[in-house]
C-alpha cells in the first residue's frame, strides 16, 4: 500500500519513522503501507528525519492526494483550511485518508464524513483524539455492546502540565505556562490549549462515537486555564481536591447530550486526579461494563504517529472501512445539547471581601435565599482588611441558581473583587 | 447471525440479556447477531434469565456447535475438557468462536488456534483477559505499530479485592478472603484465583499478543498471595508502599520473555497502586507510544458479556477474521522464556530473629557477601525476644543472590522462622 504524506512537520517526521523502520515491524500485515511520497510548502528547513531518494517530495499536497501511484492518504497538515482541500480531494480520488486534525473534524467533519461514507472510504482518525492512547478503538469497538453514559477526561497535555505544576508546586498560572513552553509542552501562542478550544475540539469528536449523533462546537460550554487564579488550585489542594481541565460528555435522553470543558475540583483518591504532567486520560461510564479508563500520552512525535500508523494498518488489513462503517454518528442528526444552567454540581467559591463583622451570614443568607446550600467554610488570612478570602464549598445546587446567587453577592458593597467559582465533581463512590 | 452459547451460567446469562435486549443496541451492525440457542447440562435451575419460546434449548453443547442453523458459537462453559471438544466441533465446522476460556487459551490455545486459522476461522477471546476492558484490541490493533517492550497488572480481581482489604484495614488473609466470599468476589474454592494461576493464564495469553509468540504455563514464575502475611502488607503501607498482585512480562531478545506472577510493593504514588477493589488495571511500556494504562472490571456478569458480545459484533461486522489474521504468534515457534534467577529487583526482606546483640551486623555480612546491598532498616516492635521482625529493604539486586543469601541467613541459629521476602518495584520514574 502506497502512503502518501501531506505535513512534513513533528508528526509528519514520526510517521515517517515508524514506515521507514528498517526492523519489519508490520510483518503481520500482507498489504504492507509503505512511504511513497511527501508534500510540504517548506523543504528549506533542516529537519532530524531524511527522506530516502524512493520517497518523492511534493510541494503540493492536494497533487499528492490526487497522484495516480498514492493508495492512502495522511493529512497531517492541520488547520480547516488547506487540510480540507486535501482529504476532499482524497475521498474525491476514492482513497481512504488518515488524519489527526481534530480542529478540522470537530468544526467541518459532517461536511467529511457524509461524503466519504457515499464514495466507500474510510476516514481514521485515532490521532486526533488522545494521541497515543487507543481510546476512539477502544469507544467504538471495545464498548460496541455498551450504551455509554457518560464520559469525562484530561484531554490536553499542555494543560495538564501547567496544572500539575500549580498543584505540586503552588506555581503562578504565568509561571507554569513559561516553564511548558520551555519544555516544548506550550506552543509560543497557547491559545488553542489553555483557553479550552482543543479540549473542546476532541469532547465534540468523542461524543458522536460515545453517543452517535454529531455535536458542534457552539454547544459546548468551554472555559479554559487562563483565567484560573493560583490561589485556587492551593486552596483547593488544602480541602483534599486536585484541579484538573475536565472535558465532559453526557448522554441527557435520545439524541440529547451535555458538553463542558471546565476547570474542575476532583477528589485527591479520584484515579484522574493521579494523571499529572502531559499526560491524558478518559474516564467511561458504560451500562454493562461499568467504569473503564484509558490512560497515555496525549501527544508527541511518536505517539501521535503511532496512531496514525495503527489506523493504516487498519486500512491496509481491510478493517478500516468495516469500522467506518460501524459510526453510528454519520448521517445522524446532530445532536441535540442541555444547557448546563439547568444541570446539578458541587462548587467551590472563593469571596473576597472586607473584614467586617457579618458579612458571612450576608453571604450564607443570600446564597441560601438561592437554594444553594454551604458543606463548609474556611476563611484565609490576609494581611489587607478589606480582601479576604473566604473559601466555600457548596452540596449540590442548581447551577442557574448558583450563577444567580453569585450576580447578586458580587453586587454587594463589602464584596472587593469578583467571586472565583470553580465546579467540584466528587460523584463517583470510590473504593 | 445465529449465534449459539455453550454454556448458561453467569456470563451466559450476560450474553443472553444483551443479545435480547429489545432496544435496538446494535443498530450499526448490517448482520445483526441473534440469539438461536443456549446449551446446558442443567435446565433445573431457576436463572435469573427467562428464555423466550424462540431460543432453543439444548443438552448437547457439541451438538449445538454443529447444528445447521448456527452460525457463530459462543463457549462459556469453562475448563479444559468439555470447553476444547465444542471449541473443535465449531471450528471444524467452520463456525466463528468467541470464548472467555482464559484456562482453556492458555493451556491448550497452540492445540486450537492453528487449526482455526487453517479452516479459516477466528477465534475471539477479549472477554478472557480482564473482562470488560478492551484490553486485547488495544494490544493487538491500537499499538499494532509499536513494540511492546513490557507491561504489568493486576490480573485478577479477587486477589486485589482481598489486598485492598489487607491494605486499608489490615485485615489479615483468611478474614479478607471471607469477606470477599460473603460478597461474591471470591469462589467457594478460591485456589485458582488466590494461587496466581489465573493471572498467570491472562499472563500467558498477554503475552502472546504484545511479544507475538506464546509461552507455555510452565514458563511462568508464579507466586500467589496465599502465603501472604497481613504485617507485610502493613509494615509496606508503612514505608509508602501498596502490596499489589502483579503479572508481569519482559521482552527479553528476539523470541524470548521474561513472564512471573508475585505479590509486588508498589510505591504508593503509581497508578496501579490507586486500582483498588475488585478493579483490573495493565500498564504497557512500548517503544513509540511509551506508557499506556487500561483500567476497568475484570470479571462479573454484565462486563464479561459486553467483551463477548464486542466480538461477536466484530464476527457480524467481517473485522474478526482479519483482525485475527493479524495474531503473530499463532504459527510462530513457542516463546524462549528467561529464569527469573538471572534477573534483577529490589527487595522487602523481613527477617524474624532473636533480639540479641550483633544480629543485624551479621544479616548484613551475609546480604553483602552476597552482593545484595541495604537501602534501609527498620526493627519493629516485639514483645517476644526470640521473636523480633527486622524490615529491610535492599537496592537493586541479582534474584539468585537475593535467594542464596536468604538461604544461607535462614541456617543461622538467631533466625527463629523462615524470612519473608517481597519484590519491590519502583522503577518508574513518576512525575
Amino acid at each position: 500500500m502506497r502512503v502518501g504524506v501531506a505535513g512534513f512537520g513533528t508528526v509528519g517526521m514520526g510517521v515517517a519513522k515508524l514506515l521507514l523502520d528498517p526492523e519489519n515491524r508490520f510483518g503481520f500485515v500482507k498489504n504492507r503501507p509503505e512511504l511513497a511520497a511527501v508534500a510540504d510548502i517548506d523543504w528549506e528547513t533542516e529537519r532530524e528525519v531524511t527522506l530516502p531518494k524512493t520517497v518523492r517530495r511534493e510541494d503540493d499536497a492536494v497533487a499528492l492526494a490526487k497522484a495516480e501511484d498514492i493508495d492512502a492518504v495522511v493529512e497531517l497538515i492541520g488547520g480547516t483550511g488547506a487540510a480540507f482541500d486535501v482529504i476532499m480531494a482524497a475521498v474525491d480520488a476514492g482513497k481512504p485518508v488518515v488524519t489527526a486534525n481534530k480542529a478540522l473534524l470537530a468544526e467541518r467533519g459532517r461536511e467529511i464524513f457524509a461524503p466519504a461514507r457515499e464514495k466507500g472510504v474510510s476516514i481514521g482518525f485515532e490521532a486526533s483524539v488522545c494521541g497515543g492512547i487507543p481510546l476512539l478503538r477502544s469507544i467504538r469497538a471495545g464498548l460496541a455492546a455498551d450504551r455509554i453514559e457518560s464520559f469525562k477526561g484530561i484531554l490536553n497535555g499542555t494543560c495538564n502540565f501547567i496544572l500539575s505544576r500549580m498543584y505540586r508546586d503552588a506555581a503562578g498560572y504565568k509561571s507554569a505556562l513559561t516553564l511548558a513552553q520551555e519544555q516544548g509542552y506550550a506552543e509560543a501562542d497557547p491559545t488553542l490549549d489553555v483557553s479550552g478550544t482543543d479540549s473542546a475540539h476532541k469532547l465534540v469528536l468523542l461524543a458522536g462515537l460515545a453517543f452517535g449523533a454529531m455535536p458542534s462546537m457552539k454547544d459546548v460550554d468551554v472555559e479554559g486555564i487562563d483565567g484560573l487564579d493560583s490561589r485556587d488550585v492551593v486552596y483547593g489542594r488544602d480541602l483534599g481536591y486536585v484541579t484538573k481541565l475536565i472535558a465532559s460528555g453526557r448522554r441527557r435522553g435520545a439524541g440529547a447530550m451535555e458538553l463542558s470543558v471546565h476547570p474542575t475540583l476532583l477528589p485527591a483518591a479520584h484515579p484522574l486526579a493521579a494523571v499529572s504532567g502531559a499526560y491524558n486520560a478518559v474516564w467511561v461510564d458504560s451500562d454493562a461494563v461499568g467504569t473503564t479508563m484509558y490512560y497515555g500520552p496525549g501527544a508527541g512525535m511518536m505517539p501521535t504517529a503511532s496512531a496514525v500508523v495503527s489506523d493504516l494498518l487498519d486500512v491496509a488489513s481491510g478493517s478500516a472501512m468495516i469500522e467506518f462503517e460501524r459510526l453510528g454518528f454519520i448521517g445522524a442528526e446532530p445532536a441535540q445539547t442541555v444547557s448546563l444552567s439547568s444541570t446539578d454540581s458541587r462548587f467551590y467559591m472563593r469571596f473576597t471581601v472586607k473584614d467586617e463583622f457579618g458579612v458571612l451570614g450576608k453571604i450564607a443568607g443570600m446564597l441560601g435565599k438561592h437554594r444553594v446550600s454551604i458543606a463548609s467554610v474556611v476563611q484565609k488570612a490576609s494581611s489587607d482588611p478589606t480582601s479576604v478570602p473566604i473559601v466555600m464549598l457548596t452540596h449540590t445546587a442548581r447551577e442557574k441558581d448558583a450563577a444567580t446567587a453569585l450576580a447578586r453577592i458580587d453586587e454587594e458593597e463589602f464584596v472587593t473583587a469578583p467571586t472565583a467559582v470553580l465546579r467540584i465533581d466528587d460523584e463517583e463512590n470510590l473504593l
